[in-house]
């Protein structure tokens, strides 16, 4: 019992590192996702770019929403927020700091799928291959803007007959790529010098008021996890006196009905 | 329960093992995330340099920051640095012992990454092709400087239909290949003597007033967590008392109204 | 716990056998590089010889020095060489036991490596086809000596046109594979007979001098390690009585400013 009580109570007193596994997880099951997923562009000029910018940006905002459901903390801030004032006055910079810490966790798997269909590539060649300049490229030089267009949408399929074998297909991916993955390492970057600089910078301001509004806002945290416990506890109790109210008055009918009964059964 | 708390305890004492098992962490994502990346160069002339240095530089920044931000000791660091002074005056010594600590393993990722890239070649090849001069190879005698530069720049796309079972291409191939490794390996055997160097005569000098500042470091570091564990503890405490309290008052409200209900409940 | 501390305890006071894994690990892992790096010639005249031979013997002189970075008993041996003389007298032949078994385990990966790339041959090849007399091999009989020296340099490209599907190419780098493997295998039976007179003579001679000298060896490396933990047990000690004492002087404070407060909570 004492072994399961010290999990329960690290998982408890660290609430932060169980929401940062979580965050870890969506992070981990988007990548894993990405790469399940049978991504193939449909090589149609009015469906390539929705296909493409489709399977970059929704499933971003749905990780995002699933950050936000699967966070225990969220629920604790609502309730935080809609509970009478009582003698513990309520403190906006504790939920502001709530809420920002659960929109940073939220935003970590989303940022991770756009990053990796960047770093990845097939998604930006999909979406912007009919809007690549034609002129650019040796082999759409005697083909008319028609041809080029009808060429340059299919160039996201390696098996498509008309463009299979050909070398301008190649320079067309191979341009598209290296804009793709430039831009995801500039996002990745830009991303990771932001919290660096949250991290480092933090700290140098006001670090008492930050270390207090942590403290309260694990507080409330441990207060409801013991609350919620507590309730169980005293409704057990509660229930255990019912029960056996039940059945001490059920006796005593018993005994009182019993008189009318044959008197076999009794003995 | 102690076996537990001897695993945390290990953890906990030995702060600096959980950050070598970072670093090396790091070290091997970068190695894995070099492996996965679809690296493709696209040979064109404008394009490539930039492609190839980018490849090679912008990861280890990134990889650099990271290491900063995953690593706990950096804000010990930031809070020693920022806390005012008290009964334990601050030693300038420890704030520099471990800003070098974190510094070093926040370093060991990105030099992996650039050491592995170079070892591999692609990067230097796509990067440098076009600057290849093409007096020194057989292939270029009869163009001209412009036709020469264009197959340059592709020298890094085996596909090409230009420069396809072209032994000039697989010449420069190996040449910038032969300059990135052994470049590659002078980077590596500098770095490896350097670390051997900062190792083996660092105790020759003040020996103990190393040993006292590593103590000093690793002293603050406990502080912090024992104190973080103390908060915890105490609001946790708190909030049982405050629930406790908020049950009595319930109880005795209860007990108030239940004059008006019929007397069995009480009971 | 005793399961863990046992394991613990088990790497703890068998340091010799750890450092034999790192030193196997080390062998392995110059093994695993080998294989894993794309190893391609120059073939140019001048870059040839410099490229095998730093291929041959540049990750050696790493690998040497990672091994005695990463044994543990060097720094050990170092503290104990610089410490203060105390009532414990300095013996010279335990450092120079313990020098001698750190300078043994270091040489185990670059001789697996030397010994790997010989068999291998493609490194010798690569350094030593220029060098070879082009009167032994009937190919060459009819080019002047500048011919044979460009076709001798280009021997390790086996996909160079110039050479390609010639017999006199496969003859030079067959007889040079020939050589290196030689070399090779009486690198490995020497280096093995060293081992095995060095094992099997030393006992023959002044045995308990040398046990006693590995005793102590050991005894140093137990002490250093027994004093880390104590250290650290130490200051953890110390920093619960700063914590608490900080925790006792917050209570008096709130209990001074509760008078304020409505007498409920004190109680």
């Amino acid at each position: 019992m004492d072994r399961f009580r010290m999990i329960f109570q690290y998982f408890q007193s660290n609430s932060e590192s169980v929401m940062n596994g979580i965050c870890g997880l969506l992070a981990l099951a988007s990548v894993k996702i990405y790469t399940c997923l049978d991504f193939s562009c449909p090589c149609l000029p009015h469906y390539n770019m929705a296909y493409g910018l489709g399977i970059m940006f929704v499933p971003p905002i749905a990780l995002f929403l699933c950050g936000l459901i699967l966070n225990r903390q969220s629920l604790v801030m609502l309730e935080e927020w809609r509970r009478p004032q009582g003698h513990r006055r309520k403190d906006l910079a504790v939920i502001r700091y709530m809420c920002c810490s659960i929109m940073q966790r939220a935003m970590v798997a989303p940022a991770v799928w756009i990053v990796v269909t960047l770093l990845d590539g097939k998604c930006l060649i999909c979406a912007f291959s009919g809007s690549v300049d034609p002129k650019k490229f040796v082999g759409f030089a005697n083909a008319t803007l028609a041809q080029a267009q009808e060429m340059l949408s299919r160039v996201p399929c390696k098996e498509d007959e008309l463009m299979r074998n050909s070398t301008s297909r190649r320079a067309v991916s191979r341009y598209l790529r290296c804009w793709s993955q430039a831009l995801g390492w500039s996002i990745l970057l830009i991303l990771i010098i932001a919290v660096f600089l949250a991290r480092w910078l933090a700290p140098c301001f006001n670090q008492a008021a930050l270390l207090q509004t942590r403290h309260w806002s694990n507080y409330i945290d441990i207060e409801q996890k013991i609350f919620e416990e507590t309730c169980c506890e005293h409704s057990r109790l509660f229930a255990h006196q019912c029960i056996l109210h039940f059945f001490e008055s059920m006796r005593k009918e018993i005994r009182q009905h019993s008189f009318d009964l044959p008197r076999e059964k009794e003995g």
